[in-house]
C-alpha cells in the first residue's frame, strides 16, 4: 500500500489585500472543568469589533494545562470521545514523577503539549474561513474550573488602522 | 538525568523586508484514502504565482478528520510507520461513543486533533525555508478518498501588491 | 456530563499597531541528546535586537526528529515526565518498518509529528506575551546531540524598518 503519493490538486484564483494593522485583545474564558469550550463566537465578535476584512486571526493560549483545538462541533459524543482519547494518551496515576499538584496535573501538561497552544484561522471579508464542521475550542485538561487567557491577534485589512 | 537545560546557541544575521500584502488561495487536494499526500510542490507553485519574496506562508486545513503535517519525505517506510503510529494513538473499535459515521471516523477526529490543522513555513527569496528532509503533507485519516481544502496565505513582500 | 459548552467570557480593550516589517534570523541550537532545551532567552534577544514593539514572533524548526513546544518551565520533574509520556506514545522497538537509522529514529519522527514544528507567540511592547509558567523549548527526540536550526520571524512594528 503506497502511503505517500501525489494527489490531484486544483488551485483557486488568488486574492490579495493590503496588510496594514495588527489588532490584539485578550479573551478570558471561564471553564467549568475538563472539557471543550467553544470560543468561535467570541473570536467572531473580536473580528466584528475591529471591522476585519481579509487577513488571518492568530490565537495563543497562555497556559500549560489547557490547549487550543480546531475540531468537529456537531455531535456531543465526539466531545466525550475526545476527552476519553486524551486520557488514554496521558492517563492519571501512570507513574508520573511530578504529582504535587494532583493526579490530573501532569496528564494535563502532556495533553497541552500534544494539542498545542498556538493556531491560526484565515479570515475573508471579515469571516473566519472555517470548514463546515469546525469550531475553535479551549480544551480544559484540569478537573476543576479555571479562568484561561487567550490572546487574539488579527493581521490584515481592517477598519481600525 | 537533567532533561531541561540551556543549550549553546548562535543567532544569524537579521534580515528584514517590508510587509505589504496578504495573498490567499484555496488548494483542493484529492486524497485516495488513508495516507500522507505531499503538497509541497503545490505550495511552491502558489508562491511562484504571486512572485513571493521574503515572508511566511500559512496553511489551514478546513476539515476535522484530516490534518497538516511537516515530516520526513525520504523513506516510504516512514509513511507506513506514521500511519501505524496514529492508529495506535487512536485505534478503531476502542469503545468510542461516536460511531455513526463508521469505525474510522472517531479515530480520524482524534488524529486530526493530535496533528493539528494550522501551520506555517518561512519564505526567503520566494523559496520555503524547509529543512533538507521536510515536506508538507495533507494527512488523510479516513479510509475512503476525500476532496480536502487547504487555505494558503502568504504575508510579506511579493510581486502582486 | 456535558463536555462541550459555552463559557463565560470577557474581551479586553483592543490594541492596534501598524504592520510594517518582517524580520527573520536563524537560531542554531546545540542539543545534548533527548530532552527539552529552553530557547526563550534567545527569542527575547532576537526581539531586543530588532527593537520589536507590538506584533507576533513565529518559530519554525527545520527538522523531522525534533519539535517546538511551549510548556511548563518550573519543575524539572515535568521535563522528565514529558520525555516519559512521549516514549509511551512512540516507543522504541515497537515493530517499526523504518529502523535503518537506529531504534530512536522512527519514534523521533512520530514525536515530532505529534508536537509539531511551527508555532507563534504574541509580542506586546517588545515582550513575549507568555503565560506565567510558559517557556519555549526545542524538544530533542534523538538520543545523541544534534545541531538544530530554528527560523525566527517577527511581524509587526519594530525599530528595524
Amino acid at each position: 500500500m503506497p502511503l505517500s503519493q501525489s494527489a490531484a490538486t486544483e488551485l483557486s484564483a488568488i486574492r490579495t489585500a493590503r496588510v496594514r494593522t495588527i489588532a490584539s485583545a485578550l479573551l478570558a474564558v471561564e471553564t467549568s472543568g475538563t472539557g471543550f469550550f467553544d470560543i468561535t463566537p467570541e473570536v467572531g465578535r473580536f473580528l466584528a469589533a475591529i471591522e476585519a476584512r481579509d487577513g488571518v486571526v492568530l490565537l495563543y493560549l497562555k497556559h500549560t494545562s489547557a490547549s487550543l483545538v480546531i475540531q468537529e462541533n456537531a455531535d456531543p459524543d465526539v466531545q466525550t470521545d475526545r476527552v476519553t482519547a486524551l486520557s488514554r494518551i496521558a492517563p492519571e496515576r501512570a507513574g508520573w514523577v511530578h504529582d504535587v499538584e494532583g493526579p490530573d496535573d501532569m496528564p494535563a501538561h502532556i495533553k497541552a503539549m500534544v494539542n498545542g497552544v498556538a493556531l491560526h484561522v484565515p479570515v475573508a471579508d471579515g469571516q473566519m474561513a472555517l470548514g463546515t464542521w469546525q469550531a475553535i475550542y479551549v480544551a480544559e485538561h484540569r478537573a476543576r474550573a479555571h479562568r484561561r487567557a487567550v490572546m487574539l491577534q488579527f493581521i490584515g485589512e481592517c477598519g481600525q488602522q
